[in-house]
This record gives structure tokens, C-alpha cells and sequence, in this order.
């Protein structure tokens, strides 16, 4: 049995999933993949559930789990900074849930920057660090031979950079193109069943699938940030954001509305890679596709994309929950696959 | 650099494009990888072309590709024991393509055990000795503490079991369903389109989809053994073909024919691993699906895959070349990721 020491940062709506995830499976994942998971710090803002033996997290689950319960937990140490918690423990994996900016990165491209520092892998769900610093990472990464890892911070549930690393290893992948946000995927199937930009968006929000400031979604922002992390991840590019053209469903052009509500065509937001002149570049584009391109029918939340590759050939992954607890069990796949042997 | 020695068992149509492909990738693995793959045996019929230095690739390619040159190559050595070659080099990778018998595994299966025993890797287009032995070997792999990949041997350039293994770990799979025949597919596509099956199945042959015995394509029999075979693999379940309901295409009731053309449905033949009374079953059946399907569209040649899960809902995995190439382009993916560092 090997014993996963687990620091977590952020106790919203992803890192309660996580937790939850992580004990409801304690069971499965020693008997399936021989690994022990254990908790000894919960962050949040202002401080952290955290002791020097592991964390009782039914307690926690059962009774601190609402924010406001969770700042009465008797673990709960005001002010303690992470530094400290990642040098009183033995490294494990950082599991990074803070909401983070994606202009700037932060804060959680600090606690990651200090978790590898200190030889601790890092699995994340946030996006900011990976847009702004993806190569600093991913070389003090290898520096330190640990893990860095972050699924939940690209499609979550739906398999993307995973299958495009492992699947298709061997493969050069000449062109990306994928509908990766769930959002803004269901206010256009809505807008193709002919209701307007803002009922749709109105109906997203009071569904809890639009958040009540849309803006990273519609503008396009949070695709642009998915496809830039997958293709530097992927190919060692240096996209930043200001190298790519960017379109949102907020302004949606009314011949492109038109198209894409005809039979057997779809208006898609998507994230593309592709070559010009021996050149990748990256783009998020409104696009308007038929029936037989293999992304019709990802409707509503879900999400998809298609990788065409030179002698494998175009494969295509669809599906994979758009929720909490999807990006969950996406962070509890890749602790997996850190410490599993084969 | 890490060097990768690789015997080769067959030199049929995959034999040849998987040494093909290594040879033309030969740069992109050492740069991106970081691995050397040299060749020293290559068995075919009768014998082995090899040496105790690495064989010249390129004039094999150019000289001795063809089955009756290749028994004039002068490192041809009539009779060569497999297991003379596995012991005169130092460990590396078996790679066996050579036609394996589904009811008894040979001859496949004593070369992978002969491997294994001396500490080889195995990597298989083969399905015979996975259909008949899955859980020896791959505990014999195990106790060797060497590798077992096939995802030659499951649906090739379709990622379909390490999809499951890898990029769902930690998920709890609870239903698998799969195109897992091209040449079938291929014909019940001709089919919807309104040919019949003796018209279609001549097309195919002749196009060189189905062979000249298409019988364990069109009884069910390879779908069978490719949805076995990712069963045990994936759920350490125990299944033989024997234990399996397996429906072909050579026979298809009239009913389901008429219901398949009908337009917004087709009829597939199906691998399907599923719970009834909570025990897993499997079958291959026909089976009507209609457009909101994961699987509708999905027509010709082409393969696909669903995986039902717990906490990842349902992930769908299409495409991926049905040729000799992306046979060989999923054995060398095996290679990569049994040696590469992550």
C-alpha cells in the first residue's frame, strides 16, 4: 500500500467534490490501485483545516462542510501559510482548486510554484497558472522529478490532453479542434432551438450552469485558456492569449445564428489548433458545422474534441461530466496515475 | 537516450508497416522520447532474418520487404529458435503480429510466454493468447515485473482500453459498448445503403476490407474477442469466448434490416459488456441504434467505443485508422509509453 499525502487549496464547489470524491472511494482505490489517500491540510481564505495526523474527513464532510461550519472546525488554524504545512508533512500531492486569474495566474500559481519547490507533485484545476507559466512549471517540474498534472484544468471528465499524451503518443497531431466549454455549448443549443442570446444565457445562470458574471465563459476566454494549455502541453509551444484571435457567443454574427439553425448544421464555439504556412496558430472561433463532422450532436453541456493526427488517423472524444464532480474525479485520476504502478 | 531492443514475430502486412513506421519516426522518438529503437530479429516462417548487431532497417525496406526477398536476406537463419534470440540480447520489447488462432492462442501465445519468462517486454497485435490466457500472462508479466500492452490487439488506432485504464482510472466503468469490426461496419453501412449482404461483402473484399474467409469478422467472433479481451483486461473479470452470446452479420433477421434503414437509425453489430442482476455479461449483438446515439454516425470503417461511468458519466471515443498503419502506429504507442519517463 502506498500512502498519498494530500494538502488541498480551495474548499469550493470543486475541492468539496474533490474531498467527497476521495473518501466515498477510499475503499475502491486501495483495493484497485493499492494507494492510501490522505488529507493533513484543507486551505481556504484565511487560513486551514490542518494537523500533523491525517484529517478525519467524515467529521468534516458530516459536519464542517458549509464555509461558514468550516472556519468552527477545532483543526482550523488561522493565518497558517502553506509553506509551512508542505514542510511539515511528507511530500505528496498538492491539489490545487482556487479559483486563480487567468491574466495573472494567481494565487495559485504561487502555491504551486512552492509545493514543486519543495518536491511535492501537483495536480490543479486551475487554469491561470498553466495559461501564464505553463513552461516554468513544467520545467521545475522535471527538475524536481515530480508530477505536474492537470486534467481538471482542461476538460476535467472529458479526456483531452490525457488521451492526446498517452493514446496517441507517437503521433504527430497536426490540427486540434474542440468544443471545451460546457457553458457556453448549452446557450447555443438553446439559441438553436430558437430562443434569443439572452433568455438562454438568463436560463444557463438560473440552472447553475452560467455563473452570474458569464464573462470568462461567453467571451470565449475560458476555451481560449483550454486549447492554449492542451497545445503547449502538448506540442512545447509558447502560445500566450495575446497571440490568438478570440471570438465569444455574446455578439454572435446574424447570418452565422442562421446557418447554424438549419437542419443538420450547429453553431459550435471552438478552441482550434491548426497550421498555416508550417505554423501552428490558435484560434477560438464561432464555427458552423454539418451532420457529418464528428462533433455534431455534442449538445447542451457537453463537450468534445477531435484530434487529427498522421497515422492514426482523426480520433474524437466526446462526453465526460461538466460539474463539480466531474473536474473531481478528473483530479482523482490524475493523483492515480502518478503513483500507480503499472 | 534509452535504447529499446525489439524482436519482431511476423512480417506480414502489420509486421511490415510497424517496421516501417519505427523507421521513418526513428528521429522524432529519440528527440521527443528519447528512445533509440533498434531491431535485431525479425521472425517470419521458417526462421528469423537476424544479427547480434542491430539490423539495417532501411535495407530490409528497399530490398528484402517482400516475403519471397526477405528469405534471401543475408542474415536469414533457417530454423532460429525464438528462444536463441531472446537470449542473445539484452532484454527489450517482443513485438508479435503474427496470426494468432482464437481457440487455442498458438503460436502467439508460447512466444509471448517465452518472452515474459526471459524478462521481455510484450507488446501484441495478437488476440489469441489474450482471448485464451489473459490472466497468465499478464501475471506472469507482473511476477517479471515487465509489461503486457495490446492495444494492437483491442481496437489498434482506436484508443479504447487504455482510454479506460488510463484517462478513466478511478472511475467505476459499468457499461462498455463498441464498434469494434471495421470490415462489418463497413458492410452494414453498404447495407443501410440499400445493397445486400453477398453485394457488400464482395465489395469489401474486393476492396481489401474483408478477407478472402471473412468468417471471424462476420460471425462476431473478432468483435467477441476484442470486447473480451478489454472486459478482462479492465475488470479482471474471467470471461471466455464460451461464456458469450455472439450474433454476426452473415445472418441478419429481416426485421432489424428494415428498422436500420429507416432514416435517423442504423444497425450495428455491437460489443457489449453490461450488468444484469449484478453480474457482468457480455455479448455481441445487433443492435438498432437511432441519431441521438453516441455511436450514430459512426460508419464505413470507422470504430468507436462508449464507457459508462460513475463519476465521469458516459465518454465516447471514435476514429482511429483501421490499417495496417494504425495497427502498427498503436503498437509503437505501446512501446513509447512502457519507456518513457512521464
Amino acid at each position: 500500500m502506498k500512502t498519498v499525502n494530500v494538502i488541498l487549496m480551495g474548499f469550493g464547489n470543486v475541492g468539496q467534490a474533490f474531498l467527497r470524491l476521495a473518501h466515498e472511494k477510499k475503499e475502491f482505490f486501495r483495493i484497485r490501485y493499492g494507494l492510501d489517500i490522505r488529507f493533513y491540510s484543507i486551505f481556504e481564505l484565511g487560513g486551514a483545516v490542518h494537523s500533523s495526523r491525517p484529517l478525519n474527513i467524515s467529521e468534516i464532510l458530516e459536519k464542517y462542510s458549509s464555509l461558514t461550519m468550516f472556519w468552527k472546525n477545532p483543526h482550523w488554524r488561522p493565518d497558517l501559510k502553506l509553506a509551512f504545512a508542505l514542510e511539515s508533512i511528507k511530500p505528496g500531492v498538492l491539489v490545487e482548486c482556487t479559483p486563480s486569474n487567468i491574466k495573472s495566474g494567481g494565487p495559485a500559481l504561487s502555491h504551486i510554484h512552492q509545493a514543486l519547490d519543495r518536491s511535492w507533485n501537483v495536480v490543479t484545476a486551475s487554469k491561470g497558472p498553466l495559461v501564464i507559466d505553463w513552461r516554468g512549471l513544467h520545467e521545475k517540474a522535471e527538475k524536481k522529478h515530480v508530477a505536474l498534472k492537470f486534467s481538471g484544468a482542461t476538460a476535467a471528465a472529458l479526456p483531452a490532453l490525457d488521451v492526446a499524451l498517452y493514446s496517441l503518443a507517437g503521433a504527430e497531431i497536426s490540427r486540434i479542434e474542440g468544443i471545451l466549454n460546457g457553458t457556453t455549448n448549452y446557450i447555443l443549443t438553446r439559441m438553436k432551438e430558437g430562443i434569443d442570446y439572452r433568455e438562454a444565457l438568463k436560463e444557463a445562470q438560473s440552472k447553475g450552469i452560467a455563473e452570474t458574471d458569464p464573462s470568462l465563459d461567453v467571451s470565449g476566454l475560458d476555451t481560449a485558456s483550454k486549447i492554449l494549455i492542451i497545445s503547449n502541453a502538448l506540442l512545447k509551444t509558447g502560445f500566450t492569449l495575446d497571440d490568438m484571435t478570440i471570438e465569444g457567443i455574446d455578439a454572435i454574427p446574424a447570418h452565422l445564428l442562421t446557418e447554424g439553425r438549419k437542419k443538420d448544421r450547429a453553431l459550435k464555439l471552438m478552441g482550434v489548433l491548426f497550421k498555416r504556412a508550417e505554423e501552428f496558430r490558435l484560434e477560438v472561433r464561432l464555427t458552423v458545422i454539418d451532420s457529418p463532422h464528428p462533433l455534431f450532436g455534442v449538445d447542451g453541456t457537453n463537450k468534445g474534441i477531435v484530434f487529427t493526427t498522421d497515422t492514426m488517423d482523426s480520433v474524437t472524444v466526446t462526453g465526460g461530466k461538466s460539474d463539480p464532480k466531474g473536474a473531481a474525479a478528473s483530479l482523482l485520476k490524475d493523483i492515480i496515475n502518478i503513483y500507480r504502478k503499472e
